[in-house]
Order: structure tokens, then C-alpha cells, then sequence
């Protein structure tokens, strides 16, 4: 089955359009030709013709006279869309565009790129840029990259897709001296046509391709990147990605407070939970983790066997592994047992194993050591730390006897098994020669490294064991709830457990409502247009006898008309006072990128001063939602405190996940639909109040004053 | 001015003794021997006599005939001791233990060990090791190193000094490929004498060590260590430490509530918070950041300017340094003015500063960059991206140039000044040879190594700035506080505002106490076996009116009697009932190793279910403890939330630091002093409750029941 770009990154024959021997462009492109050794043929267009590089150029594409199934467009940005017509005229129907001073240069640029891709779109061809370095596709030995490729290029596992091109070369270079390789290496630049989420799409169906290493900027198609990474991760196919922006600080001016709670940055971090993609920060850990992952692929459920002959690595890798949150379980007994058969008396059986110097002598200890701990249940996944030699200068027969134990126990091990260096270092030839000859499962990228690659590799794996949670069924809302009484009903048909409430207008009827609920109860200010009751006196707790209710009605209307006198109000709200329990905060927003999302906090100073919350993308499941729990900083708070009964996650969890599911049936229109708070006391969990807020007030409202 | 350790590390003779040619150790060191060129005379010693390695071995070192400074010691363990007196008659003072099976091999090894050490002790010989690889003094290029070291060996500026010998040479490695060098590397192995605190002091006096990269499994001696760290403080010469052990749950089994808070490795992060070391979690960033520290020395307050040519660099920066907590501060005015004038019309002057690619044209940008930001007097060093070529395959000329204009900015600039590669990457002889040539400032490790690096330079020069705290002449208090009355009493003395409390015995006095202090008050059970009162009944809140008082007086007593029939009661306390604020909890504990520590934390859920808390050892300063009050995760709620007024920091600091104080004056044998709550509304700050608890009963002390 071919991909749509198929043709795109595997071009039969390439024209490089506005070649010139002056250009470095150029000539870095044709050197890379040479260096991939590029079976298709090659073309230069100038339209003065001449001799370009040796070789006689046309002065036009269509002056070829044969098919090219690919133009590099190396011309200045304002005779770019000139040369359009005679590239449709040719048959030329894809384009990669290196030309910039488009959208990154400003309005005017933006409009020049927009009449591009127009001109494109018309002519039928398909464009990767304008402002990008091209794309290598190594697998075939492809280049059409106008900066140097390092060399020796060998054809990898992964795929380096990067929205700066500098940054894809940069990479190339850490990738080149780690001893690793590439199937595809594509710089998107200004993504007027192919964005990364369509290149995506296509590593996903290339044999060649294991993982994906992502840089980005911004995100421009959403939707299409969600389908992409979701592709992705059915295929096992794991995208780690460095997304910068981090530390840009873009609270949203939402009306609804959870809108604030978020920046842009959380929300694309709530997307790569949805999806299972693996943030990373820094550039080694992009290529380190990315090539890892593509090794193991999906690991089962487990922790990490970690072995190494020095007493200290065993410990930093336990200081390791435990803050960066990947489990190192003990040895089951069987384990314990044939370790002890093979270590020295003065070995311990553990993990981190230590299996001691004597490895120094008995080097088939390494050996040993991974046969016992790959054949143990706990584990998802064995690690070797054992270094190749990597120069002449190195006790090279010594660690080359360890590393060929290591790649015999690697050949019998049933679970994803790698060897790791002690510390980062670079792959030489005799370290490759080393790989080559035993066959040994190697990455040279130190410990640290490789511990962040593992944790990455058991999180996504076990997000790719849970699949994207399914947009359910859900039935439309037939209208728009706006008060808090009409937010609760909603909810209560939906599923969610809500305080029993009453609406009254009068004082007397504050009373009877009270005598009917069962005191002490709670007055409550109902108005569309107060979000924040407490602050302005529009709430009164505990009471208890009609004088104290009827008062407190009396009290609340004046307060709250004299601290905002244009509310609308629509009556005081009558609830039973409830006791103790812990309050949680749940709110929707909706995202203009990437649409409705919900996050969860525990109530009170825990969202309104520390922002502790939880935030993923809608739908969630219950298991998404018992996830999020996990998360919160004050987590520990849920599991029962001062003698009070933990809570029940998964009864939490199934309300939360049916609030994502109300919201969701309320449509594109909400903004946001907030339950602050929902009190739980062990297994009861009960929505006390909500806020539903609309991007447009609808047609009537009779305002009350 | 001598180092006592001077002939240790200098010596100008050195005698290997039970060499052997089939040893791959005497191999080894004698290899290394030529590689280093070492100056000195080496002698072999081996009982038997013969030919080792082409040279006659003497039979004993008394028998060399001339005199030896050190001896490095290959014998069998077993042989070891009866080898001393043999060096003593030679008048070698110093040795160098290579052999194993002492104190890491269990009790009967740390008795041979323990002999060792008394036999060296009264021979006047000082040992380094058991258990040890040796030491390169790499300045005076004497190396007494058991393993091979790889070549090339530059001299550099800082030392390794590591208790495990094995990752010391894997350090050594990563400095090597780096393209760095060292002063010392010592491995300090069991320390059965020389630790590595006598090692530190001795580097505080070598004049080419600017830094020393630390790696720990244990501190053997605090008290010296401390003493060590504090004069490498001193001197400008940061350490950097790798300390394992941060998984260890080491909770202590104290009878008070702060030593619980805590683990071993907490009290090893305040040791290093007070000292000013700098505690890193890899191998790699060990020795990065102590490289980097040696060259910047110690920094001026401000943040660091970045600059680079790709706004991805620029980006990624930006995002790293506010993880890590590096400020990156905007550029004043006049710096934004320069550089308008120096860059392209589409670049924005801005930190990090994107200088954008027309540096490709323009590669003088770079100095122009350089020389902007390194005046500008909002920093305290420019970090410029930018790679030093590492092979020939590298556009040479392209950033051989760049590098000449960077090299040019750094030295005319007053700041420090560091290059860095985009990526980590090799230092290769091209590289090593267009550092030589352009001077350039460089470090081929990398962005995130090079921000890591810079934001433990900035934390550790505010720390050199402002010293170690001293130990306040404190005075020592003449008796034991034991009730929570007397311990407040005490406070009170020590300048701790304490609440106005009165310990009554009846219940008229209860309620005449509560008529004098006003009411509402709080009624408080006084005994000094009762840690948790509120638990058991022995707290009643917000009392008013006699009836009351009464009631509460008689219910306390019944429900603690009840509760724990056989707890001393010393009475009733009475104290006025305070309002809203916020509550803090202060503990000081008493570690084994380290001494007296100060615990400073929110009360409540924040240090009982979250154990929030920031740890220091005493004594400290106002300013540490405002730094303290900083590092809790709940810190945000000091600063006023609705609308409780923001407390007053320094005032709570001042009183914090007064508790400390208190504690050190009541001596050695407190095991805990705990005020909890300390009530804190605005700039009043009140303690509510004290626990003093003691390590012994006092003799007399009259139990109530």
C-alpha cells in the first residue's frame, strides 16, 4: 500500500532548480548526493544555463526532457513562485523549498508564503518548507539536504523530524559520533504544506522506521497531529519529542478559572498523555531515548534489572532510577538462587546487581547475571552497564572478552536487554568493529541516559498497552444550563452525584426549605454573573433554626448587592451542610488548538494559590482519571489523613471521567463547566456546586437584580 | 607554606613494593610511570629479589639503600602488616595501599584494617587506601596509579577525588574525551587513615586545583570534612559532589516528630547547604560543572546571558535555565541599543539573543554579541553557542572563524565568558588545536551540561559571598526544660515571642486564668509524656464563659486519664485563643554524624501528611532560614492569600533563627526541640507550643498522675 508521499521522499530522479557553482547550498547538496551515494538520477536547472559542477544545466525544468519526481528549489524568494508553471509544465510534482523570507519574517512574508502554497495547491505540487534544509531519506540513500551530512551515514532505526533545520543537523552530528543511524532525517521549516504530523503519518508506514525523534516549536494542525501520533502509537512506533516553550508563560485571559490554571505548555503536555508521547528536554536525551525505544519497542509490564561490576554504579543507578520515577523491583527467589550459584561468596543477590570484581577473572559472570535476571517476571527489561572499547589506548581485549559475555547472555535473553557504558562516550571505529563482531546490544550513552530512556520506554509502553481513550457516545445536551442549580441538575443526569438543592426567593421560603432539607444547612448566593461567592459575602455555613436562616437570607442578598449590584441573582440556593471530607476542584476549558480538557485538583488553597492540578485532554477514562490523582502534589492527602478514611480513587475517578463526558455533551460553545468542590468522604462523592460558563450569553436571560 | 600531606603527594622517589612482572597492577603503574614521564626514581621491591620489568628489585626497602618517599603497596593483604616495619627502617613515612579484603570485606576485615592503621600509626607512616587505585598528581605528573591512564593526559584545573577508584578512572575517561585535564585524581578507597576531607584540605593549598569534582559513598568524618569544605569556601575553589545514596530510606527511629522528617541523605543536603558544595546526580555533570566552576571562579550576582545563532538554541535555552532555575535576566537598555545597531534588521535584541543566521555572513556578531552583553551589568557571565570544529569532515573554515570572533569577545570581556557546542560532543586534536590557536573560552559539552554548570556556579558564589554561618556566642542554659510551660518559658528568655499561657491545677483556677488572659481561651493538657494532645482529648479550642472553662477543665483530664492512664500530668494550661494566621512548625533534631540541624516547615496537612520542610544544620543565620522559608513547596502561602496579609519573612526568620540558637544553648543532650505551631499573622509571630525532649530523664522529677 503506498503513502501519499511516497513519491515525495523517494525520489527517482531530483532537479536542483536554481543551481549555482557559486551557491554553498549547492554544492553541499551535490556532495551529499555523492556521499549517499544517490542511485536516481540528478538534474540541475539555471536558467542561464551553462555548466554547473561539471555537468551542463537546463534552463528550465521542463527543458529536462524526462520525468523528475522532485524539484530542490534553491532560487530567492521573490522568482519562487515563478517558477512554478514551468515545474507543473515539466510534471514536477514535488517541491522541497529552502528559500526563506516567508511566514518566519513577518506579515509580509506570511502573505507571500500563503500565495505560495495557492500557487502550489493550483499547480498540483506538493511543497516541503519554504525556509527548511530539505530531507535525507537514508534508508534509500536519498539526499536532498543543502547542508553537509557528516559522514560515515549509516541506515538507522529512527527518524529525526524537525521543525529547524540547524537543530536536524545538530542532531545528525550527536547521532553520527554515538555510533548510531538514521532512516530519515526531514527539517519541515515553515510548514506552508507538509507539516510534521503528514510526515508523521508517513514514517508511521515505513518498514524502516522504529521511533520518531520530534523537535517542534508550535503545533499547527492539531487534529491531524493527534490522528498521526495515535497512528503512531498503534503501530508501537514511539514519537519522542522536544518541545520548547516551556518556560513561556501564556495563562489564558479565560473568564473560568481553569482556563487560567493552564498555559499553552500544559495543554500540549495533556496532548502527549493522550497520545503517549515521551517529552524530553535536552537534545541527547531526544536521540538517546529515541534510538532506545526503538530497540525494545513495547516492553511488558516490569521494572529494570540493572547489573554492573562496580559496587557504585549499582548505587547511582538506584539513586537514579528512583528519582527519575523507574522501578528497579527486587529478585524474585529463583533468581536469588542462581545468582548465588554464580557469584562469589561475598556477592549479594540484588537488584542493582553488583556482580563484584570477580568479574575481572570470571568475565562470564556478566553472562550469568543476564541469563538469571531476563528469565525473572519482574522485569520488563535488563541493563548491562559494561563498556566497548572505544580507542586503541583502552585494556581492549579485557572489556572486548565482557562485552562478548554480554552479547552471548543478550542472545538468549526473551526481554528487550541492553549493555551501556558507564559514562557517555563517543563510538569509535573499534567500537563499532567491537558491536559488529559480537553483535552486542550497545549504546554508549553513559548510564544517566540510558536510566531516562527506560523510563520514557515503561511509561509509553504502558500508555501503548491502554490505547487512546475512545471518544464515547455521547447524547447532546438539549440546552445550556446557566445557573449553578441548572449546572447541577444537568450533571445529576448525567450521571454525577449532587447535593440535594432548593431555590427559594423569600425569606420564609428560605425556612422551609431548611426544615424540609434538614438543618444545618448552607445559603448560597444563585447568580449566573458571581463566580467567586465566598469573597463577597454570598455564602453562610452551618445553620441551624429558622431566625438563623432567615437572617442569613436577609444578610447575603445585601451583601452581595452591595458588592456587585449589577448581578444578576436568581435566588439563594438552600443545601444540607455536609461534614468532613476532602475537596476536590474539577474544571473544563476548551482549548482553541486542542480542543476540550479537564483538569483536577484537591480543593481550596491546593488550586486557588498552588495551582496543583491535573490536566489531560477530553475524553478521559477512569483509568486516566485514577492517573491524574497520582499526580497531584498533595496526592498523599487522598489516602486517608488525621484519622480520616482514604478516599476511593476509582469512585472519584468514575465521577470525574463522567463530568469529561457531561461537558463533553454540552458541546463546542462551553467554555467551561467547573465543580468546585466535590466533597468525598471514603466511597461517597458528591458535586456541592457547579459553574457552567458559554462563549456567548445566550438570547433571554431575565436578570433579577 | 607546607601541606603536613606535601611529601605524600610530591614525592620525588617512589617504591613499588611486591612488584612483579606477571601483575597486571605493577604493569600498570609502571606503564603509567612512562606515560606521565614521571622525574622522580622508582625502585622495585620484591622479597624474592630478580629482575622486574628489566630492572633488579631490591629484596626490602631497606635494602634500596637511599632514601624513598612513598610506597606503594602490592602485597597481599595478609603479608601487608609485616611489610611496615621494613618501611619504617627505610624511613618511608608515606604509603599508597592498593591491596583489598580489609573493612570492605565485613568485621573481620575492618580488624584487619584497624591494625593496619596502628601498626602504620606507630611505624609514622600515613596510609592512603586500603583498598584503594592510588593517586595522579598530574601537575608535577607523579603518578602512583594502578590501572592504566589514558593518554593524552593534559594538566588541568581541577581533581578528582573519589572514594571509588573504579569510577574515578571512568571520570577520568570522560575528562580525557572531553578534551580537559586535571590537577589530582586520588582514590581514597577505604580511608583507614587519609580521607578524603584531609584530601580536600590539602587541594585548598594546591595552587593549580581551582575546583575539586567529589565522589561519595559515605562521610567518615564530618567534623573535618566540614572544616575542609569550609576552607575550600574560602578560597573560591568550589567542590562539587556525586554522593550516592539519595534512595537510602533511612527514616531515623527518633522519639520527636523531626528526625522522622528526615533521612541521612536530607542532613547530607543541608551539610552541603552549608558549606556551599554543589551536589550533582550524574557522572557527566560531575565533572562538566566542576570544569566550567574552575574557570568562572567565583560570579558576581546577576544572571547569564546566552547567545546563539539559532533562535532553537535560543529557545531551548530559555526553557532549561528556568527548570534549572538559572535567571536569565532581559538586557538594559543600553545593551538592546548597541546591539540594534550591530544586528539585522529582522533580529530582536532580547536574552538569550538570537544573533540569527546573517552570522553565517557576519560571523563578527558574534563579538559584537560578546561585548554587548558581557558589559551589560545585569549579568554574571555570557554563554555563547557555539561549535569548535571536532573532525575534518566539519565546514572547517565556517567555524574556525566563528570561534576567532568568539575567542576575540572573551577577551575583552570583564565577565566570565564560555563557549559551548550546540551538542555534547568529542574534543578531537582538530578541536584541541583551534583552542590552542584562538584562545577561545570553550567546552565542547553541550547547552544543558553548560546551563546545569552555570546555575551551580551562581548558587554556590551567592553561598561564597555570604560565608558559612558562624557559631554564635551563645549562652548555655543552666537547666533542662521539660514541660511544654518550661520549654516556652525558656523560649521566652532565648528573644521567642511565646504566647501568655498560666498552668493551673483546679478548675477555679482554670477559669479564674481564663478571666485574667480573656477570653475566648484554650485549655491545653500539661504533661511531658504527651506528644500528640490534640489525639487524645487534651486540646479544647475557643472557650468562653466560666461554665465552659469548667466543663472543659474536668472533660480534659477525664479523657486523658482515660486515654493514658500512666502519663505525668503537670496540670492544666491555660492560654489565650488566638485567630487566623498562618501556622508554622520549627523542630531542630540532633544528627549522629553531623550535630545539631533546624527543620522549618508549614504546619499541619504540610508537615505531617507531606513532610515539607527545608533542613539546615545549626547554627543559622536570618538570611538562611528566609532561604529556607523560600524551598517549601507551600511557600506561595506565605505571601497572603485571600486576603490574609503576606507574612513578614525576615521577622519570621529572625525568630527561627532565635529557636536555633535556643537549641544549641540547652547543649548536646537535646534530642529535639519542637514549636508547633508558630502562629504568624503579618509580622507577629507567636510560638503556641513547645516540646522539649532529652536523651535522658534528668534525675528528679516529680510524676504527677
Amino acid at each position: 500500500m503506498s503513502h501519499p508521499l511516497d513519491s515525495f521522499f523517494k525520489p527517482r530522479s531530483i532537479a536542483f532548480i536554481g543551481a549555482t557553482e557559486r551557491s554553498i547550498w549547492t554544492r553541499a547538496a551535490r556532495v551529499n548526493v555523492k556521499v549517499l551515494n544517490y542511485e536516481g538520477k540528478l538534474h540541475y536547472v539555471n536558467r542561464r544555463g551553462g555548466e554547473v559542477l561539471g555537468k551542463v544545466a537546463a534552463t528550465s525544468a521542463t527543458a529536462i526532457g524526462e520525468p523528475v519526481d522532485l524539484a530542490l528549489l534553491m532560487v530567492p524568494s521573490e522568482f519562487l513562485i515563478d517558477t512554478l508553471p514551468d515545474l507543473q509544465s515539466a510534471g514536477i510534482r514535488n517541491a522541497v523549498v529552502l528559500s526563506s523570507g516567508f511566514a518566519e519574517a513577518g506579515a509580509g512574508g506570511q502573505l507571500q508564503q500563503q500565495m505560495l502554497l495557492d500557487a502550489a495547491r493550483s499547480a498540483g505540487i506538493r511543497l516541503l518548507g519554504p525556509n527548511c534544509l530539505g530531507f535525507v531519506n537514508f534508508v534509500d540513500r536519498i539526499p536532498v539536504w543543502t547542508v553537509p551530512i557528516r559522514g560515515p551515514v549509516l541506515p538507522g532505526r529512527f527518524a529525526i523530524v524537525s521543525q529547524s533545520g540547524a537543530l536536524a543537523g545538530q542532531m545528525s552530528y550527536f547521532v553520527q559520533w554515538q555510533g548510531l543511524g538514521l532512516s530519515y532525517m526531514v527539517s519541515t521549516g515553515n510548514e506552508a504544506d507538509i507539516d510534521v504530523a503528514q510526515v508523521i503519518d508517513y514514517l508511521v508506514d515505513d518498514p524502516a522506521t522504529q521511533a520518531i525523534a520530534l523537535f517542534m516549536e508550535t503545533v499547527r494542525d492539531a487534529a491531524g497531529f493527534g490522528r498521526a501520533a495515535e497512528r503512531a502509537l498503534q503501530a508501537g512506533k514511539p514519537i519522542v519529542v522536544l518541545k520548547i516553550g516551556t518556560s513561556e508563560v501564556t495563562a489564558k485571559a479565560a473568564q473560568a478559572h481553569t482556563g487560567s490554571l493552564v498555559g499553552d505548555d500544559r495543554v500540549f503536555d495533556a496532548a502527549c498523555r493522550r497520545y503517549g508521547l515521551v517529552r524530553v528536554k535536552t537534545l541527547e536525551q531526544l536521540i538517546v531515548t529515541t534510538e532506545l525505544m526503538a530497540r525494545t519497542g513495547p516492553l511488558r509490564e516490569g521494572g529494570l534489572g540493572v547489573l554492573s561490576m562496580s559496587g557504585g554504579m549499582c548505587e547511582i543507578a538506584a539513586d537514579d532510577a528512583e528519582a527519575l520515577g523507574m522501578p528497579l523491583p527486587e529478585l524474585s527467589t529463583a533468581t536469588v538462587e542462581k545468582l548465588r550459584a554464580a557469584l562469589p561468596d561475598f556477592g549479594t543477590p540484588h537488584n542493582p546487581l553488583d556482580i563484584t570484581g570477580a568479574a575481572m577473572l570470571k568475565p562470564e559472570l556478566y553472562e550469568q547475571a543476564i541469563d538469571a535476571m531476563s528469565s525473572d517476571p519482574v522485569f520488563a527489561a535488563v541493563l548491562a552497564v559494561a563498556d566497548a572499547p572505544s580507542d586503541t589506548y583502552d585494556d581492549g581485549k579485557f572489556s572486548r572478552v565482557i562485552v562478548e559475555h554480554v552479547a552471548a547472555g543478550q542472545k538468549r535473553s526473551v526481554l528487550p536487554s541492553l549493555a551501556v557504558s558507564h559514562v557517555m562516550r563517543p563510538a569509535t571505529a573499534v567500537t563499532q568493529e567491537v558491536i559488529a563482531a559480537t553483535g552486542v546490544n550497545y549504546l554508549p550513552c553513559g548510564l544517566h541516559q540510558a536510566v531516562l530512556g527506560f523510563a520514557a520506554a515503561s511509561r509509553w509502553s504502558r500508555r501503548q498497552r491502554q490505547g487512546v481513550a475512545k471518544m464515547p457516545a455521547i447524547e447532546p445536551a438539549t440546552q445550556r444550563p446557566q445557573s449553578e442549580q441548572q449546572a447541577l441538575e444537568f450533571l445529576a443526569t448525567r450521571g454525577v452525584p449532587v447535593i440535594p438543592t432548593r431555590i427559594v426567593n423569600s425569606r420564609e421560603a428560605a425556612i422551609e426549605a431548611a426544615r424540609a432539607i434538614g438543618e444545618p444547612v448552607v445559603l448560597k448566593i444563585a447568580s449566573p454573573d458571581i463566580a467567586h461567592k465566598t469573597d463577597i459575602g454570598g455564602v453562610v455555613l452551618r445553620l441551624s433554626g429558622d431566625a438563623a436562616v432567615g437572617e442569613a437570607y436577609e444578610r447575603i442578598l445585601a451583601s452581595v448587592m452591595k458588592a456587585q449590584p449589577g448581578a444578576r441573582i436568581d435566588g439563594i440556593v438552600v443545601l444540607p451542610m455536609r461534614g468532613q471530607g476532602v475537596e476536590l476542584f474539577v474544571g473544563t476549558m476548551r482549548d482553541p488548538r486542542w480542543g476540550a480538557a479537564i483538569a483536577v485538583g484537591l480543593g481550596g488553597i491546593w488550586v486557588e494559590a498552588l495551582q496543583d492540578t491535573s490536566l489531560r485532554l477530553l475524553p478521559v477514562t477512569v483509568t486516566d482519571v485514577e492517573e491524574m490523582l497520582g499526580e497531584l502534589r498533595g496526592s498523599k492527602l487522598l489516602d486517608g489523613f488525621r484519622g480520616a478514611p482514604a478516599i476511593d480513587r476509582k469512585a472519584v475517578a468514575t465521577v470525574v471521567a463522567a463530568i469529561g463526558d457531561a461537558a463533553l455533551a454540552l458541546g463546542p460553545q462551553l467554555v467551561s463547566l467547573e465543580i468546585n468542590p466535590i466533597l468525598v468522604s471514603g466511597s461517597r462523592v458528591e458535586a456541592l456546586d457547579a459553574l457552567a460558563i458559554w462563549d456567548e450569553a445566550p438570547a433571554s436571560v431575565s436578570a433579577t437584580q
